[in-house]
This record gives structure tokens, C-alpha cells and sequence, in this order.
């Protein structure tokens, strides 16, 4: 294998002794341990680890290594994944009429702080073309209607496939998806919705904010699950407002909330340091990253 | 009058030279303005201001100040109140078995920096006795049933109207009370609820918010109103929080956060701050005090 | 007058009767009052006031308006400024290398959430050019030696008087600039420094935070004054920082937070919400706007 | 051994295989990890580890452990340590006039949220001996001139020893302890400085925030090093404040700062968390504590 960095997540049943048979595992097939992090949820009972190795100096395959790793992972009962850093993610970018993520993501991803491939823009609305035109990303404009639903859906899927997207990033993309839709993305579907969770779901939540008088306002990235506004909650963040905020300012000062949010939620998807245990996320810290 | 801070809080219908008429009339009384606020809520047409008075040289009397300043009220459709900075506020606390709030609430009113008179502790537990000895605040312990709680209230409203009590707060007394309380009361009971409301209102907020896997905490200070946890906000702040936390955890984290915010909205209720408008709170930031 | 924002900055010795004097002064004239906001210095017995009047049924020109407000101001000692909202301010940004908060400018402009024309950008190096061209603003690249430094001020300031440039944003430009060139152009060159100033001042503060070992590391947008790092403040940010943070992973938390403080200031410029006194800056939150 | 949390705190120079040779250690010898932490500084090629350890299955004496490990250490060049949870840390307060850092801290500690044994409170006032009175622990009034301060010194250094002192906090004790003092107490002296450090080093840090016109005011809790405000920092934050904050409230605003700083690295000081590496102390998370 070449130099590069092996990250594995793992899940599994607490035990003793976890952490000296992962690491020897590895140690002895001359893996060099970047950084190991470990969360034991004691209420569950249930280990969680994110574990990322210097490939350089090892000499087995992936296809060897997976192979290997397998024996270790079924009698402890592992419920584990493997990523290998040489190969970029494939994102694609879902909006409407916002355009705040849209230009955040967009320069993060032009300047090199995110490390994926973001390889699509598509929308229902053509009004954020000039956007992605300006960052030279092709832009998909996918209408929809009540009727039309299901069909442009199928485009849209159909779209993600050809590409072999990764990650499909809902920054202010305005539309339910359907269960169907939704189930063939799990944990990768990654929607930001402008209100700290589970506080004001669903629709207008500055409206809704402005209207309850609250001290605060926030945003939230969570993955997409078939309850709206549900996921596992990855990134959340607020900023204190006062009585004189209407719904316009809280949307403004929402807009920096969400961008920040938005961004550091993909990063962490993008640099695999979330493992979704029922509907809360595990999500590591960066390790020197 | 003698050298003291006259507070006006005065809210009415937008209309132009509001300003104007206003300070006119206590200049031309000799009344030195310290300090004015002023919130206009151009969704409602509602205007607000919270104005502070040096009465050294003014000459009336407050009787005079206030039949003359009805003059001006009457036309102008103002809903008003006036306080007069010589008199320090009675508070009562309420608790049950939660310590830190009446800890903190006691040390800042001991210390000077809680300018009101904290005359009593009232709970429907003995266990918090040995704090309020320890700053030789009387306790007054109430039990409560089922079956006796019309009479406990009754035995808590006559305690507080012996007593003058001005504003009664509840420092994690974990009794709902009744809207017959509630309305003896009106924006005199303070509310601390350990959630950032209005997410996880009603019991157990720390065990949901460890089920939802939220990445903030928070706490709110409210008045009470007849529906629980639904009351004008006065104050509200948050800390981050990770997968790592247990409800026990979060309790801990939180506690923190109660104080502040506790502490904070009692702040604003003794100095004046507050007008509320609906369910909505105005609280006005301190102004060089 | 057009119907339009008028805004009055004023700063006078502290005395009896200002508000009512200025406030009266409109309403006769029959200015509507938008906002009027005050701030007291007690040490320094200053009052200061940003007062912001709807124009609309107002029957005087601008000059008499000025002409007449002289009248007032005179007596009292007001050192003031008058704004008409009309006119954008025009705005040049100097860069050199990095373009986290050149991005962050170039789209709140085009996305209408920053209220001025950013006319050009100026830079000693080549690099951003693409950046703005992608937003459609004239760059000119003025190259600068220790040679020739006089002789490429020269040339920007010439830029600058032709363009008739109301604000210099300093976006991280990286010379230091001539006392000759700063005194052209006082309170109207904002910095950013990358660094919760006062600590860190000068070169490379992100190096000397992970060696000093802070646990959060912030960012200053600041007036330039002829005393590097030491001019007025207008505003500040931090954010908390681990042990694990390197000199380059410092860089990439302090961009978000160069991006918002900077941002912050220059619309507190543009909405005309500062008035400095001495060393300090008063910035007036928003009021409604 | 007894069942009782081990911690084991390391550091040595980054070298393959650490992780597996030290879990591998410990369970061979039926220690259960219950957790691992660590930290590579690659700038300085140093590896630092933080691991928890549940003996209760474990057949060795502490002696025996200790000697066993060293064979371990000795090698990999560990520089380390062992806690063995079942003694609390002795801590002596140090105070002179200000009192909310000895409230706060007395308060924890009875409430049991900070797990050591608070044993005295020394000062060169009587001021405060009230305080200790209300929470019954010894007062030690040992006042203290120019003239007499080596002489006082060791007194209070007398009355450490004699009651074997493992950690000395100073809550807003004035005076500066001499080289000799400090030398004594290598990392077992915590002192809070009421700035965020580096900035406003040395006396009245509020006042000179005042002057500097900061938007934000902090705290800092730091090892006690023989250069006044210069060793390792443990905790900071921040506080944001405007232009109408005096001295006087920046020092309200930040005495509510510096208890939260404070309370927070004495905390991470008695359960171990801290290593420190030259001027940088390294303060590893709780994990799940």
C-alpha cells in the first residue's frame, strides 16, 4: 500500500481489551497509528472507535488487509468501515434560492480547505446558476412540481449515480425528499436547517423564533432520516439576538450561523469523523488533522 | 424629591415626536436625564422606552411627578409604571432539592452585586435549610401532596404578602404552579427551566437532550405564565457539548449555564430592564450602571 | 430632502438638556426619529449620540439643515458629522496573499448584505486577481520593494483620490503603511489584525499563540493609526483552541473568525455606527436597521 | 489492588508501536483501559498519553506495578506519572480582598463537584475569614510587608508542609510568591490572572482593558512559573463587552469569567488531566468523567 492515510470506524459491543488487540493488530502488520480515538457509551454499553494509520511501511493489499481485519472484527463483533485517503469524495451540492452555503462551500472547496470533489450544483430553481457558473461547477436545473415529484426525483438519482456521488450536501435545498430517496443515501445525505434543533422544526423557524421572543438563534447540520428535521445531529451552533431582531435580521445573522455550521459538518463527514449510532452521531474531534 | 435614579418604563403606540415630548417634559421639570432606551417594533407599530432620571433637582413630589406625567400618558395612549431607585426590591426564592441557583443567588445578593432585599427561602423540602442558615436567610419549609397542594399555595401566597414580596423566584422548584398563583403574579415570578427553550420544555430536560444528541445545552429564565415553559423569556445562553456527555454530565455542564442565566434575569427585573409585550420580553441592556 | 436616512454622529462635553435640545431641534423641523442612541462617558463627562431621522416630510436642503444644526451645536461644543443615506460609500480593499477575507467581502457585496460599492481592489502581489475577476472588480496590481515603497503609496493614494475612495479595508494586506499615507486617510483605514489584540501584536501571531499555548485564539478589525496594531477597536472575536492546534491548524480556525470580525466592522463603518474617541471606538449596535 | 481508577500520564519522544506496547502492558496484567487519550506534537516529535485504568481485577501492589511499568518506561524514555484514585488531593486556597474565587470554590467543594479536600484558606488579610467561617475551614491570617515577606513566606510554605499540600490555588491572592516559593510547588500552584493573557499582563488588567477600548474581556488560570503571568495556561475565555463597560463593570463582568476559569483547571489539575511540555500545558479532555 502507499503512503497513505487508513482511517477505520468501528462500533461494538464494550469488552476488555479492545484497544490492546486493535492496536497490536495493526502495530503488527507494521501500520503506524496516526491517531486513535476511542468513546465508550456506557449506558449502551458500546464501544466506538476512529483509528487512522500511516499505510506506508505496511505490505499487505486493501483486499488483504480487509480480509485480515475481518477475522478480528467478527468474533468482537464489529461494526466497521475502512476509507482509504487517496481517493477524494464525490459531492454534490442540493439548493433552492438561498445562496449563502452555496458560495461557502463553493470557496471553501476552491481554496482547499475541503477536501472532496464537488462535482455538481442541482436545483429546482435556475436562480443560483451564476454562482456555480463563477466557480466553474456544473449546475443542474431540475424543476419540480406536486406532480412531478417522484419523476424529478428519479432525475436526481439518476444524476447522483451516473456521477458516483459520495456525499449529496442539502445546503437550503427547500424540497422534502421522499422515504425512497432518502433510504438509498444513508448517513450521506447531509441537510442544514436554520434553527437549533429540536427547537423550531420544520417551516419558517426565524418567523417562529422572532414570534417566541427567544435570546438566541442557531443552526443545525444533521443527516437527512425519514422524520424531517430528526437525523443524527452533527454540527450545531447559535448567536445571542435581542428583542430588536425582526425575522429579516434573524435571517441575516442566521446566514453566518449556517455557513459556519453547514461547512464544518461536511468537513467531518469528508474526513470520516463521524461513526451514527441510532439517531445520535458520534463525531471525533480532529487528531492533528 | 431627594438624588435617586427615577426609572420610567413607558410603551405605547409609534407615533412621530415621541422623543421629543418625552424628554421635554422632564427637562423642563428639571429632572436630568442618565440614561434612554428606545425599541421601536415596526411589525406591531409599538413603541418602548425605558428612560432614567436624576430627580436631584427636580422639585415635585412623587405624587406630583406622577399625576402631571399622566397628562402627557393620557393622549399618547402609554401603558407606564415608574420606580423610584430608593427602595430596594423584596424577593422570595422558591427551591426544592437543587442547591446551585439559591448558592449563587444568595453569595450575589451577600456580595453586593444583587441590589434587592432577598428576605426568604420557601421549598416543599427541608434538605436546602443548612444554605439559607449559612446566610442567615429565614427558611420556610412547606410540603406539598397531591391532596394538599391548593392549601401549601395558599400558605406560600400568605407568607409572600406578610412579607411585601415584591418578585418571587423559582430556583429549580419543581412544582407546577397554579394559574391562581400564577395570576396574583403577573411578570413577578421568575422561571429558570434547564433547557434552551423552546426545545425540550417539561421534565427531564438534560436526559433528552442527551436522547436527541444535541451539541448545545442551555437554560432559560422566563416569567411564568399559566402555560408551563411558555412565558416571556428574559435570558437564555448556551454551552457546547460532545457525544461524550451523560445525562449526569450535561446536569453538571448545565448547572453552570442556570447560574448565569438566573442570576442574569433576576439582574434585569431588579434594575428595571424589562418591559414585556405579549410573549415577548424587551429587556434592555444595562445603560452605564 | 428625498425621503432617506439621515444619520448625525455627535460627541460634546456632558451637560443638562442634550437629548431634549437635539431631539426637539427635529421634531420642529419636522424630522421623523428613527433611532436615537446615546452613550455617557463618566470618567471623561462625554456624551456621545448617533441619531438617525426619516427625512420625508422634512422641507429643508442639506445645506440649510447643516447651516441651522450649527446653530445648536455651536454653543454646546458638539463635534459632529452628518450622513445622507443616498450615496454608497466607495470602498477599495487591499490584499496580498490571502484571500479568505477578500472572498468573504467580494460576496456579501454581490449579495447585497454589505451597503457600499466596492470599487477595486489593490495588491503588491498578482496572486488574487482571479478572485476578482470572478466578481466582475477592477484589480491593480502595484507591485512594492523597500525601494520603492514611497513611490507605490504614492500610486495607491493616487488610485484611491481618483476613484474618490470613501474606506481603505485592509484585507490582510501585509506592508505597513506610511504615517504620511494613514494621516491622508484618518478612521477611514480599517485592519485586520489576526490576533485578540493587544496580545500578539506584529508579525506571525498565530506561531507566537501555539508557542505561548492559549487556549483560544481571536481576531481584531481595528482603524489604522501611525502605531501598528494600536489603533481604535472595533470589533473583536475568539474562539477556543485545544493543545492539539498547530501553527497551521490555528490558521484555519483564526480565517472564520478574520472573516466575520472584519465583515462586522466594515458594515458598523458604512452604516455609520462609529464614533471614536481617543484611542476607544464607540460602535452603536444596530437599531432596527 | 482495591477497585479504584489508575491514571497513568506520559510523555516521551513519538516513536512506532507506543500505543500497542503500552495498552498491551496493561492488559496482560488485567488492568481495563477505561480510557486512552493522546496527543502527538509533531513539531517536537513528543507523544503524551493520558490513561485511565479500572484495577479491580488487577492482582498487583501498587509497588510492584510501578517497578514492572518502569521496565516499560525506561526504554521509550517515558517521563511519567501514576495517580491512584483513592486519595484526594490536599488544596490550600490563597486570598487577599476579593472573595468571589473563594466563594465559588468553597461551594463546589461542598457541593462535591470538586473532588479533592479543600484544607485551609490562607491570606495576608482577615477579610475574608467570614467566608471560610460560613463553610468551616481553617483561616490562616498571615499578613505580610516588604520588610517581612520572606518571613511570611515561610510561614505559609510551614503550614503547606505541615499539612502536606498537594495543590495551591491562588484565587486573587495580590502578592507576588518569590522564585524560592515557587520552585518549591513545580506545577502544583494555579493562579488566575483576570485577563486573557498574553494580553494585559501584570496589575489592573480590567483597568487597562478600559483604556485599550477591547471588545472582549477574559481570564486565564496558569501554572505558577518564576515569570509573573507567563507559565503554562491551563483554561481561558472571554466575555464580550462594549464601549459602555467602566472598569468598574468589566471587573462585575469578569469576576463571573474568572470563577468559571478558575474552577474549571483546578478541576482538570485534580483529575489529572494536565501534562505540561515547556511553557504549554497540554489539558486533555474529560472522558466520560
Amino acid at each position: 500500500m502507499k503512503s497513505q492515510i487508513v482511517t477505520f470506524l468501528i462500533k461494538c459491543p464494550d469488552q476488555k481489551g479492545l484497544l490492546a488487540k486493535i492496536t497490536n493488530f495493526f502495530y503488527e502488520r507494521e501500520f503506524n497509528i496516526v491517531s486513535c480515538q476511542q468513546y465508550v457509551n456506557s449506558i449502551e454499553d458500546t464501544y466506538f472507535m476512529r483509528i487512522r494509520l500511516d499505510a506506508a511501511e505496511a505490505k499487505m493489499s486493501k483486499s488483504k488487509l480487509e480480509e485480515s481485519f475481518a477475522t478480528l472484527a467478527e468474533p468482537l463483533q464489529f461494526d466497521w468501515s475502512v476509507n482509504y485517503g487517496g481517493k477524494k469524495l464525490n459531492v454534490a451540492i442540493m439548493v433552492s434560492h438561498t445562496s449563502h452555503n452555496l458560495y461557502d462551500l463553493l470557496e471553501r472547496h476552491k481554496e482547499g480547505s475541503l477536501d472532496c470533489s464537488i462535482t455538481m450544483v442541482i436545483s429546482n430553481h435556475n436562480k443560483l446558476k451564476p454562482i456555480a457558473d463563477m466557480f466553474g461547477i456544473p449546475y443542474y436545473h431540475l424543476p419540480v412540481t406536486k406532480e412531478t415529484k417522484t419523476q424529478q426525483e428519479e432525475q436526481v438519482i439518476d444524476l447522483l449515480e451516473t456521477n458516483k456521488i459520495d456525499l449529496v450536501v442539502m445546503a437550503r435545498y427547500m424540497q422534502i425528499l421522499s422515504s425512497n430517496f432518502i433510504n438509498k443515501y444513508p448517513q450521506r445525505i447531509i441537510n442544514i436547517h436554520h434553527s437549533f434543533l429540536p427547537a423550531f422544526q420544520g417551516a419558517n423557524p426565524y418567523k417562529k423564533a422572532y414570534e417566541r421572543g427567544v435570546k438566541l438563534i442557531g443552526a443545525t447540520a444533521h443527516y437527512a432520516t425519514e422524520d424531517l428535521d430528526e437525523g443524527p445531529i452533527i454540527q450545531q451552533d447559535v448567536e445571542p439576538v435581542t428583542h430588536e431582531s425582526t425575522p429579516v435580521t434573524l435571517k441575516r445573522i442566521g446566514a453566518d450561523i449556517e455557513r459556519m455550521v453547514l461547512a464544518r459538518a461536511v468537513k467531518n463527514h469528508i474526513q470520516n469523523q463521524i461513526i451514527v449510532s441510532g439517531n445520535r452521531a458520534i463525531v471525533f474531534p480532529e487528531a492533528g488533522e
